[in-house]
Formats: C-alpha cells, structure tokens, sequence
C-alpha cells in the first residue's frame, strides 16, 4: 500500500453526511410526535466539541494506519454497494429478520455481488474489502475462501483446470468438509473413510457412525454444489489417514442431493446464521478415482499408494489466514471502541462539575429543570469509563500495527521459502499462533466491554454491537482454539531458550528478531525506571516486558527439565505465549508510532501517547507476572498506577479523533448509538419505529398479533364488557 | 427451608430418565441413518465412569445447597408444568423460533401460567419456581415484580385496594415506567413531567423532548393496560422531582392506546425478545387526582404540595432485589458448569496416556484406526481445561453460600427495621451493592468461559449457552449498573475505616460482622502461611483477603484525604469494592463448607476442597494486589501456584459429581451437550434435524427456498441442461 497524495478523498469521509430525515414519516404515528427534538446539549453539540477538542487530524491518521491506496479502495467500493439501485446492499432491516428470511435476504446480495464483481473486474483486495462493508458472513464465503485455494494446492494441473474453472464462473459451489460432530481440533481422529474399490476405480465414502459426521462445514447445509472432503484414505486393507477428495454433493439440474448422501443445516448459532453450516452423512457413496486430489499423495488404478516424495510445507496458508485474523482484530476492537467512545461523549449522567471543567458543552447548556448543575456530564468524563475504554483504543492500535507487520513478514517468508529458505517460518509460525490466540480474546473481551459501557443500550441491537460481537466470536475457536494454539508458541519459545543457553551464538542480533530479548542478560529489578516518568518511556516499557517473558519461559523450562510433564505444563504455556505476543505488541506499537510515516503526518505524538498506554494498562492487567519476581518494586507499582491515569488524561482531548481515525463509515457500524453525526437517540427511535411488532400493530390498529388469542380472554374473563371510561 | 426426611424424592432427580427415541422418526430421512450409532466411547460410557468415581453422594449435597423443602418445591412444580395436556410448556421449538412468533408462544405460555398457578394455589415461592423452571422472561414479568410491589408500597390503602384487587386478577397489567431514552441511572435528570391542573382537578403528563420517552419498559411495548410512571410532580409552578402515577394507557375493551399516548416496542435484544420492553411518550395527557400514587407525598385538590412526614426508608425492596440475583448468579453459573464440565468428560481429542492414567474409559476402549494410543483423552484431563472450568464450579457454590446468606441477613435486617432499629442497613446495603456488582459480573464471565470451553459446539444455540447467557447479560445493568454501584460499597468502607481509626470501640467484635477485619492489626507480612500446605487452611487465605481489602481502602483513604477528588478515585473504588465482595464471599463459603448441615451429610471434604480452590483461584487472579505492597512473598506466591495445581487435581474426581449436585433438570438445561444421560451427539443431530431450514427444505424436495430465485440463476447461467451424470 504506497501513499499517494488523495488527500480530498479521504478527508471527506471525516465529514458528516447530508442530514438524512429523521424520524421519518410513517403511517399511524401522530403528528405530534415530528415536533419533538432530542434534549439539549444534543449528540451533535457534543460531538462538534469533541471534534474541535482534537490535537490532531484524523485524516492523517487515517492515511498512515491503512495508506491511501487501501483507503481509496474503501471508499469506491462503498460507493458501488451504495449505489445499487435496489438497494441490494441495504441493512435497515437486518436487525428484524429471524433466520431463515435473513439468509434468504443474504443469498440475493451473494447473487448480485457475483454480477457486480464481474462487471466491475474487482480485484481480490476489492472483493475482500466489499466483503468487509457488507460485513455478513455468506454461504459462499467458504466457496472462494476454502474451496478454491484448497483445490488449488492439492490438486493436480489437470484438476485445478477443470475445477477451479467451474468454481470461478460459479458453476460449482463448493465448501469444505473437515471437521466432524465427534471431532474439531484433532484431524487425526476423524472417522469418515475413503475405501478404494479397484474394481471399479473407485473411491467409497463412508460415515461408520453418527459422530463421523460432517459437522458446521459452511455453505454445505443449502448451497454447495460439491464439497471438498477430508476422508481417511484406505487401500489394500491400510489405513494412511486423512486425505482430501472433490465429492459431488447436489445436483447440478435441480439442486437435489444425490442417494447416499444425507445433508442438512446443523441449525441455529449465536452468530453466521446467514450461512448455512451443514452436515453430511456418506452411505457406501462411491466416486471415481481421479475425484482424489492428488498433487502430493496418489492412489493409482491398481490402488497402490504413492507418498508425496517430500513433505510439503503445508503451513503457508494458515498462517496467511492468522495474520489476516490479527489485523481483523484490530478493525473489530476499532469498530466497538467507536461507538462506544462516541456514545459516552454523548451520554450525559449526573452532573460532576470537576469531571466536566474541560467540557465546553458543559459550560454552554442551561441548568437541568429542578437541579442546579448547569449541565450533566458526559460519562466520557468519568475516570471509570476511562479506564474501561480508553485501553481498548490503544488496544485497537496495537493489534492493527502488529497485524499488519504479520502480513509484512508472511510476504517475506513466502518468499524466502520460494527461494528455499525455511529459516523464518518456525518463529512466524510461533507468532501467528500466540498472536492470533492473544489478538482475537482481545478483540471478544474488548467488543463486550465496549457494549456493556453503553449501558442498557448496549443491550439493544440497535447499538450495533450484540450481532456483531456474535459474528466475531468464534474467531476465539476457528482456525486454531485459542487454548491449544499457545501450545504452539511455546514450544518454540522453550527450544529458542534451551538453544541460546547451549550456544550463545545463536542469540539474534538482528532488531527485527522476536526472540533477541530472550538470549538478553537477566536483570534482577527493573533499573531502567528510575524515575516516575520514566515509565512514560517506551524503551522502559519493553525492558519490563521482556523480562517477564524470559523469566516464564525459563521457569517453566528448568520445571520440564526436572520432569513436569506436557500436561502439567498446559497452564504456564498458556502465560507464556501470552507474555511472548504482548511483548510482540508492544514492540510493534512502538515502531509504528515512531516510524517516518507517522512523524510526516504529524501524529507521533497522540499516537505515543496511545503506546504508553497501552504498555502501561496491559502491565497493570498483568502486574503479579512483573512484581512476583520482586522485578519491579514496591515504589515501581505505585509509579505504574499514577502513571496510567496521567495516561488517560493525556489521551481524554483526543478520543473521539483516535476513533474517528479509523474512518469506519457509518453504513459498517449500523449502529443508532455510533452514528458519526451523534444523532444516537433520534436513530434508536427511528429504528424503534420499524419494529415488526410496530408495523404489524399498526396494521392492526395498534394491537398486537395475540390480544384476541391470549391476552383478552384472561383481561376480560367472565366480564361484562367495560364501560367506554378510562379506568 | 427446613430438612424434612425427603431423601427418595431428592435422589430421583440424579437417576437417568427413560431413554428418549434419539433420534426420532421423521419424513424425507434415509432407513441407513436410524442404524448409525455415536464412536465408542459414547457420552453415556464417560458419564457412567466419572459418577462411579467420585467421593461423595450428590444428593446429599443437593440437600446441603438447598434443603429438602426447596428441592421438593422444584420436583412438584416442575411436574406440574411438564403433565400439561397440551404441551404448552414445551421448549423443543425455542431455539428455532424468529422474534414475533416467540413473543406469542410466550404469551400463550403467560396465559395458561396464570391459569395453573390459579388451580393450585401456587404461593409467591411455586409462582418463583415456576418461573426459573420457564427460563424465559415473559410480558407478565414486571406485572407481578414491579407494579404490584410499586403500588404496595407507594399506594393509599385505598389505592392499594382498587388497584391490587384488579391487578391480582389480570383485570389489569401493569408495567413500570421509570428509565427514559435519555436517562437511565440517573432518576434525577428524568424529563418527563406531569403539572397538576387545579381547575379540572387533573396531572398533565408530558414528554418535552424526543429523549423523554420512556424506554426500556418491560411489558409495556404490547401487553400493558396501565403504567406506573415516574414524572417530575410539578404544581403552583414548582418543581418537585420525580414522582409516581398511575396511568391507564390502552384499552380495557379493545386494547387500543388512548390517544395522548404514543407506545411501541422499543425492538430486538439480545436477549429477552419474549418480553416487549416498550417506549412512551406523553401529548399533554390527563389523568385524575386520585392516580398520583399518595402514601407519602400528596398533593391537595387546590394543588398544594405537601411532602412525607418523615423520609421514609425506600432500600428494602432494593436490597431483596440484589440479594436474589445474588443468588440467581450462583445458579447461573451453575448451569453454565453443568454443561461444560459434562461435555467435557464426553468429548475426546488427542491421546495423552499420562493425562488419562485415573480414566477408566480411556482403559477399556479399542484402539482407534490408525492410531496407536487406546482410545482419546477426555478433555476434562487437561491440565488447562481444569483451570478453566473448576474455578467456574467453585465461585458457583461461593456465590451461592453469599447468597442465601444475603437473604437471612435481609429478612433479619427487615425484623429490625420494624421494630425500629435501622443499625444494620449500612452495612447490608454495602454489602448488597458491591456482591451484585461482583456476582454478575463473575457470573456473565464464567458462563462465556464455560461456553468457549464446549468448543465449536459451544457457538451452537443446541448448547444451550447462547441464549441462556443473553437472558443474564443484562443483569450486569439492571437494579445498578456494575461499575456505578461499587461507589455505594467503597463509599461505606472509607466511612468504616475513618470511624475505626478515630474510634477503636466502634470496631465490630462479633464475628458475623462484614467489617470487622477492617479493625484489625495492620500486618506487613502473610505470616501464617508458614509453609507451603498453610495454603489449604481457609484460615490462611482469609488472612490475606482481609490484608488486602483493608490496605486498599486504608491507600485510598489516605489519597483522598490529601484531596484526590472523587471523580479521581472512581477506580480505586471499584478496586476496593470488589476486594470487600471477594473477602465476603470467601468467608460465608467457609462458614457453609463447615457447618452442621454439610458435616451431617458427609460432604466437608468435597466443600471444602472447593473453598480453597475458590480462594486460590481468586487470589491467582487478583495477585498483584496481595503483592504489590510486599504482603504475599515471591516464596509464597511459588506455593500458591504449586497449590493452586493440586487443589484442581483433587477436584477432578468429583467435578462431574459436583455439577451433578446442583440438580439442574435436562428441561432448565435445553442443552444437546449437557444432558445428563450425555447422549449430547446423538442430541445435536435431533435437534439438527428440526431446523427449520431442513424441515422445509424436507417439505419442497430438499431443496431450499431461494435456490429457483438466486442460486439456479447463477449456477445455470446461459448453459443448457446439463447431463444427468454426476459431474
């Protein structure tokens, strides 16, 4: 992503929009009711405030986070979404739609998107970012995002000809059928075989139990054509395990399944009800021998096996799609700390005159009817609300920086590999794995705290957060559970530790090494910060998290070494890779807050500032892994605590900016509460007003489905009917 | 609750029921599928094995949670509700069921509850009963939880007497009107008002503003025939603060609003979508004299306002109300545990023979195809899974211990008050604050924990988490947002702690004093936690609990007493909050683990393993603050960790057993993966089934709605009819 200079372009979208009518006009509602304004100060005085507050300018933010190219793709894709004509795009009803109407209302956009993106020749980035605005997992999202690059490395040419040209122009749907209803994480306990008939050259798919099958594989339930199947292969009375097979599932004339196979939805979720996860059972299903994919394992026509002559390096992919997890985290913690920070700018509680001495708003609005506060405050000006929500901006940065350096070194990788050097990949692989476990319980924990910091509006859909936090969430179990996945990273960091203690000379030298603060010499306390302010140092911040990362891998190692066993190691692991990722974070932060793209915006300093804090409240958050040791002192700590607030403090003039900086346009949020103009209650009434349960009563002469059934029977039982009077 | 001899009923509750038809017979499925069983070893296997292995009987322990009488009460009740002819009670559909028809099956429900508890003459606690067995707040909640009681206590007794009698009978329903779209916490800055016109002898009620109407309302969006309102009493033109009416706002004869009033849904949640919570808004509407509620406040015919002889004492029904959810969140994570800790004893990934070594099932199963370890190891032995889920089981029985004591406290303070002795109110306030501050939230986290920790099925609504979790969120909001409340709390405790020092004989010396530690000798060091196995002495921890809790609010003290402002200490209050709750729970755990009726039933050991494991997780979990101040030595804190891993070793054999004790019925649970007979395969697959996606598709050929519309298009673009053979 260059920069090139569109400054116009992106400015703009830090404007506010045309004012689009609200509330408006609906049939059955009094007119009374269109005269009625929001209270003074209204969420339009508070956030021009807020706005006029700001050290800094968010376009400029905005153009170092992403640059402008991406910010540039955004923006016309959004145009091309928007500007359908029949408004195939819209989200004014999404919150209302039970499920089976929402998937329906999902397909048709799936349909049209396929037309625009042909017409429109959009690249992949394009096709990624419109996916990302329309922000609602699809049933054909495995179809491009599995199917296709998996019959892409596994296949032969001869396969990849045929079917990825189907599976391109839509001929095929496809999906991808791995995990099993008795089994998820551990692909070597999957039960469905794949027997080899030479005979008849060919394959017999078979599920030898109910939990052998197919489980929450999307777009399977309704749509796939033809599934891509991990089956366990067997031939000549062996079993050589899992291995993948193309298997046709639907008929391509009327969509019906074909016998021998039992497909359906695996039902309701929290969350991606508009995909249709599904599940499949095989009854002695036979497909032909070439339906094998076979780029690295064969099977020929006399049912031999053929190993792949070297293992191939399989990792590629996944860590491709855990770096793209982290960056996603970033967007999503992004996404819920806007409307929740521009909420509390606009949500006035009580009234706390010392809280408000910066709110000019505060100053401006005329005393509350029987009090004699002149105003309420803003709950953004509560230190509390501070403390739960400022860390989660810093946060947002944090895991946007490291994400995008992810993506940096996967590149960097692939092509070392290409050129036959492996030597990156066990510390990238080790990285992903903890930083996507770290990256995605942060971005869940952050999500919900920002929706509870709404209040009891959060609890609405009409904040923006419930559907979306549910959509987000099993990012914590797919790709890799968040648990097993530290694992991972562990064991690399214990056999990093183990290496450099053996050999010194293997220590990295070079900066960008993840693991050269593991061969540092131990420091016993935490001499860098000597001072208070000290700890508003970045340099001192990392000597602090380095230690505490060395000194867990090391504990745990001399524990293994003395015979504690894989198991009873699981929960120090778990630290471990954490400790490891958030020092990783941190790092990150700091080079992206310092580099030149930064400082010639001029944004170095609101976004040191956000560094600090977020070294300083994920230290705190983790303060006994930093103090137990007697690492950092008694005094240190109270430092630490002091420093957190001035922190908060400094970042306080500048919270709306950091958010708006993330420039995520309204029609994403689709939230009353995070709208960019502040018309948050107007939103919530307009939405209100659209209802079913409304507009059916309205229908009905404002009585609801079920009076006539339920309600009048038991209000009027055994009555004579009531006088015209009100009661 | 007393203990009659009940034991025969109590153990019913812990036999598997009759074998359900899993799975049952349904049109369009293939003859082959009925054969398929689940892999050895099934859920039932698992189960059989971890209830033979555990130490004591669980229905000895279900006494011990909550006496025979209770446990009689939830057998009777839900009989009741399970014999009903036409299935009415049924949550088979639940979970399948879009917003509006929910609403009306919900209805339906509330119709025929009124119906039973009137045949039998169900009392306050049956109706309760009834309603957590339910599981599903419905429209007629507030009806009986707020305006019944609102009227009760702010009603004339001749008020009292018209309104009840109609509202007992459902000649009425009732809603309560208070939070506004612009105010929730804050009852002061409410904007609606209601001006007393001497010449008509009438109140005016209006909405000046948009963010005046009420909002939030349960029951109120379709159902209510009458509100109670708060609104600002103004009169002779003077302001008299909030105050409450009672207004009829529909129809008796056709349901129908009264013109004046505009009322609606104020639309989809996350949860409680079987509840209309509604908005209201007011056009100069009038309502008589007589409907201002006057027990305390009145105002005459000729509009003078005349206030309450005395303030009279409004935190009763408050204090009642937290100390129930209280209770409701040791239930709630009880639930949770029930259905992680089972499936995690069902499900199987990977095979670690050192895990399993105590595992009979893992002993006696084949050998899986291809692989050489004998069977899979239930995920329940990972050392990881442990330390998730076993403190989750222990702060349900903490919480639960907290609660009930919660309440005796309360019925014991409520004797006082009307023999006039208000000494107790203080404190329980205090305590009922920061407790449901710290229970809900507690609460909320171990049920998403529990959830995450079914893996992949977790995110199904099957597992019945889902929807049970967003039932509870709201709860971290409602009767005192979490973060405000902890104000209350702190704000006693610096009080306490300023009287002790300038008072020694103010410092509580009995021994159910929530504060008495609050008077004790300031140590520097943990000194009775001598050696590493002090640390299984509940005595010990307390020890360190009450260091903790007094040194953080003595710290605070000091700071504000220097001029911290308040705003300034938000943050340290919630600290101190939390570390008060945290002491007390711990406390009434240990008293409950050791007391007659836990000893007469044989199950001190199980308890008491629990509380230790309680207060070690906690401690883990809050350990810079017993650290930072030099209290808790790193030698200690090593013990700690080391303890910490042998209490969850001694919970493993019972951990089944220990949700087992809870007696959750299967029809509270609605959860595939938490059945007690563990058939949680088998279970998904039957509810899979009944999708109605899959019903439908069923029904039109297996062919899903939409597919003439927007896949067949696609897929079949321009082509002719391709050939029947599979591609």
């Amino acid at each position: 992503m260059g920069d090139t200079n569109k400054d116009k372009e992106v400015s703009k979208e830090h404007k506010p929009r045309a004012p689009e009518p609200l509330v408006e006009k609906m049939t059955g509602i009094p007119d009374w009711f269109y005269a009625l304004k929001a209270a003074s100060p209204t969420g339009g005085d508070s956030l021009a405030a807020e706005r006029a507050r700001a050290t800094f300018d968010p376009a400029a933010m905005t153009r170092v986070l992403f640059g402008n190219n991406l910010v540039g793709v955004f923006e016309e894709t959004l145009g091309v979404l928007q500007s359908d004509e029949n408004n195939t795009f819209s989200k004014e009803n999404r919150y209302y739609m039970g499920r089976s109407e929402r998937f329906k209302d999902r397909l048709k956009m799936d349909s049209k998107f396929a037309e625009i993106a042909r017409t429109n020749k959009w690249n992949d980035t394009q096709r990624t970012v419109a996916n990302l605005l329309i922000d609602e997992p699809g049933t054909f999202s495995l179809h491009t995002g599995m199917f296709m690059p998996c019959l892409n490395s596994q296949g032969t040419d001869e396969q990849r000809k045929y079917w990825l040209g189907l599976a391109h122009n839509y001929r095929i749907i496809g999906c991808y059928a791995q995990t099993e209803l008795g089994h998820g994480s551990n692909v070597q306990g999957l039960e469905t075989t794949a027997t080899y008939i030479p005979e008849t050259e060919q394959f017999e798919l078979h599920s030898p139990s109910l939990t052998a099958a197919k489980w929450w594989v999307g777009g399977l339930g309704k749509t796939a054509t033809h599934a891509v199947v991990m089956a366990r292969l067997i031939t000549k009375g062996k079993d050589f395990g899992p291995h993948t097979f193309i298997v046709p599932i639907r008929s391509l004339e009327d969509h019906k399944p074909f016998p021998g196979i039992m497909v359906g939805d695996v039902g309701p979720k929290m969350g991606f009800n508009c995909v249709d996860n599904g599940f499949m059972l095989f009854n002695k299903y036979r497909i032909s021998r070439d339906h094998m994919l076979m780029r690295y394992s064969k099977v020929d026509k006399e049912g031999n096996y053929h190993a792949p002559p070297v293992q191939r390096i399989s990792y590629g992919t996944m860590i491709f799609v855990r770096a793209y997890l982290v960056a996603s985290s970033a967007l999503a913690l992004a996404r819920g700390a806007t409307v929740a920070i521009r909420y509390s700018a606009i949500r006035r509680q009580f009234s706390d005159p010392n809280a408000s001495k910066d709110d000019a708003v505060f100053q401006k609005f005329s005393p509350l009817p029987g009090s004699k506060a002149k105003c309420e405050t803003a709950v953004i000006d509560y230190s509390l609300q501070q403390y739960r929500l400022f860390p989660i901006i810093a946060q947002s940065y944090a895991l946007h920086f490291s994400g995008f350096w992810m993506l940096r070194i996967y590149v960097k990788m692939m092509k070392n590999i290409n050129d036959g050097n492996l030597d990156l990949l066990p510390e990238v692989h080790a990285a992903s794995s903890g930083l996507k476990s770290l990256t995605t319980t942060i971005a869940a924990a952050g999500i919900e705290e920002a929706r509870r910091a709404c209040g009891g509006h959060g609890y609405s859909l009409f904040s923006g957060l419930p559907d979306f936090l549910n959509t987000f969430l099993p990012l914590v179990t797919l790709e890799g559970d968040n648990h097993l996945l530290t694992q991972q990273t562990a064991r690399y960091l214990l056999k990093q530790v183990k290496k450099y203690s053996q050999d010194p000379s293997k220590i990295p030298t070079n900066d960008s090494s993840t693991t050269k603060y593991l061969g540092a010499p131990y420091l016993k306390s935490w001499t860098s910060a000597k001072k208070e302010e000290d700890l508003q140092n970045t340099d001192v911040l990392l000597d602090a998290f380095g230690h505490r990362s060395k000194r867990l891998v090391v504990e745990l190692a001399t524990k293994m070494a003395k015979g504690q066993s894989w198991n009873d190691s699981l929960i120090e692991m778990y630290a471990i890779s954490k400790a490891h990722c958030q020092y990783i974070l941190l790092k990150n932060f700091v080079h992206g807050a310092t580099d030149k793209r930064a400082s010639k915006a001029g944004v170095t300093g609101p976004l040191g500032t956000l560094c600090v804090l977020f070294g300083l409240s994920t230290m705190e958050q983790e303060l006994s892994e930093f103090v137990e040791d007697g690492f950092v002192s008694q005094q240190q700590t109270t430092w630490l605590r002091s420093q957190l607030k001035k922190t908060l403090a400094a970042v306080r003039p500048n919270a709306v900016a950091l958010v708006d900086s993330w420039g995520i346009p309204d029609y994403v949020l689709n939230s009353a509460l995070g709208r960019y103009d502040g018309k948050a209650y107007e939103s919530m009434f307009e939405m209100a007003l659209k209802e079913p349960l409304n507009v059916n009563a309205r229908l009905h002469g404002d009585v609801v489905e079920g009076y006539e059934e339920y309600l009048r029977p038991l209000i009027r039982r055994g009555l004579a009917p009531p006088s015209k009077s009100k009661l």
